[in-house]
């Protein structure tokens, strides 16, 4: 793809990104993307075949950029309970902003649970896979023989506290989260 | 109220529960609803002053009987994680079902994250404080002296496994959630 290009695209899905995030997948219409974007609507056309496939292309883009967010909250010292609070507890920080709207990635597969084909359900799961492959990894790495389970069991605890946290509007869950991962992390 | 007034307000929040949990809160439409419901639009707005208001209804009719279903799963004997366990295993077999489709409290609330003030949002928040309530009671009936921080786990564990279940289309985390509780619970 030419650079301009790209530039353009990557335009349009800042801006769907913008707009996915703090409304609402359904109710955000492509002519709002496009003016959102400074763009026409047959612009976002040539570069996304349709609404569906935008969507999958702004969460694709938040996947690696989340990932690393919580790696840097996580940060490197230390033993894995500690890693797993300091993630929690920079979570906590981040709830605490007006534009803060829970996980993107959950949100839209919420939104689209009644659409199982949906192109951007894929990427949603790819990304929680890739989480937890990554906890998988640290666990093992830390020496954690049942680091395939203790792996599901972090990632039910961060997908439970970042919805409780949206549901009540209340960021304090991350902080239970926390104390509830090193329980399950003691040996 | 009049019975067979009741009788038709019952039969739209039902035909209205339905079709919204099966879909999208924002993509149904108070015409379908009325249609499922074999009644008028007109009728709709006779016992509902606005669409919000009948979310709200359709998920306080939801309250109780979830609430039921879900100890009637935990039973009465063994102890607290044995009760869990229960709840975990049934919740996992309703889960494999097509028309399973998550927490319909959770689902109004995410797809409702950026409209604050919807009177669903309530109704959403009072049925998990009040799950919440009772296994803080159960918890402490059973001997437990950190039952507010349990139960607070125990729900982070219970809407995290369902959102997993959600997104994955994979039931198997409600038991990893068991073993969770189970760790949690052992003194």
């Amino acid at each position: 793809m030419a650079e301009a290009s790209q530039t353009t695209r990557d335009g349009i899905v800042a801006a769907a990104g913008e707009l996915f995030y703090a409304g609402s997948i359904r109710d955000i219409s492509v002519d709002r993307i496009a003016a959102q974007a400074g763009v026409t609507k047959k612009t976002v056309y040539y570069h996304f075949r349709s609404k569906d496939e935008l969507v999958a292309a702004y969460l694709d883009a938040r996947n690696r950029p989340t990932l690393e967010r919580y790696r840097r909250w996580a940060g490197k010292g230390g033993s894995m309970a500690d890693r797993i609070e300091r993630m929690f507890r920079s979570l906590q920080k981040a709830a605490k902003s007006h534009e803060w709207n829970g996980c993107g990635f959950t949100r839209v597969a919420v939104e689209l649970a009644d659409l199982p084909g949906h192109p951007a359900l894929d990427v949603a799961r790819n990304h929680k896979r890739g989480f937890e492959g990554w906890l998988r990894q640290d666990l093992a790495d830390s020496g954690y023989e049942d680091a395939g389970e203790l792996s599901e069991m972090l990632m039910i605890i961060l997908d439970g506290a970042i919805t409780r946290m949206l549901v009540h509007r209340d960021p304090h869950y991350a902080a239970v989260a926390a104390r509830a991962a090193r329980r399950l992390l003691s040996r």
